[in-house]
């Protein structure tokens, strides 16, 4: 059985996250699949699906480890490119990646207390984001 | 057909490496599934589940990357949260990730002859660790 | 439903880029399966799979992230091991990750516009790389 829902969601640009644990877990229970995997996936190549404690403190520290990795203002060949100036999203979101699975039973998710699924916007500008939430269980 | 199992693993803090593959291979094994998706889950967010090369080496090549990437002994505003000290152990599990989902034909896991499924503690402490694995297939 | 294909490609060494997007694409529509998730899977320690915008300046900006994250020409206890020299793939490969899911829908994938799934080669020397793509659907 397979279940195919979005979450939308506005971001403010570079750093802002968001908690989509309460969305996706919603999505386990109404569809009715008791045992089965989450695939989370952000469309688009410059923001980031991952765990992590969802605490304004653990937030702004992976924020500076993802401006130690590929730093915002810095000379990218793809700047070049089409005039952008997100050579730092695209890196940091090929880095750490687009999407996660996570397993549930019993119409729950398998996450430990402190880890949230929480999407990074990794953009220079505000964007609006489409999450895809596709579950694939019995 | 959906099959859900799960690997205790005690771990002695930072650094310290665990390979799963030999569990996981069995679990698919019992499962009786022929083709599917193994789908490797840590419960948790301060662990990292990878592939990589499971000899001494490598594994401290890669603690010592990512003691590069998110050093243990920093200043992380999540130590101003709960007084916890393991703000370098949230940075590298969410860069690196949580799980890992490979596929498996004719009951066998495609993995490469040097590529093994691991476990990195990224804890400061030691922790005993569940992994969930989700097996999804025919 | 559980459909398992491969792609092959040769590689000319560290840093090689591979579009694999649309081989990927093609098998979907092939397996005529409608819902489901695609899991890329490569085959082997030393390579990555991620989605990036696929234009050399994004490409080349990744592997000077990557150079950065792990040089080449340093001094990894892997080589001690057996007198290899990629150390720096290893570690690149096991940080970035083997394998991407993949969520599609009516057939397609849910791809954002400038969002291709690309193989990284890590190694540093050619090979010919074994990808397996597996979908699961209905």
């Amino acid at each position: 059985m397979v279940v195919t829902k979005t979450c939308k969601v506005d971001t403010r640009g570079q750093g802002d996250a968001h908690n989509l644990t309460n969305s996706i877990a919603r999505h386990v229970k109404m569809s009715g699949i008791q045992a089965g995997t989450a695939t989370i996936f952000i469309v688009g190549s410059t923001a980031i699906v991952t765990t992590i404690e969802f605490e304004p403190g653990a937030i702004a520290d992976f924020n500076q480890v993802l401006e130690k990795l590929a730093p915002r203002h810095e000379n990218y060949q793809h700047h070049l490119r089409w005039g952008d100036d997100n050579g730092s999203s695209h890196m940091r979101a090929a880095l750490v990646g687009p999407s996660i699975t996570v397993p549930f039973t019993n119409g729950l998710l398998v996450l430990g207390t402190w880890q949230q699924i929480v999407l990074v916007e990794c953009d220079t500008r505000a964007r609006q984001r489409e999450i895809v939430v596709q579950l694939i269980g019995e």
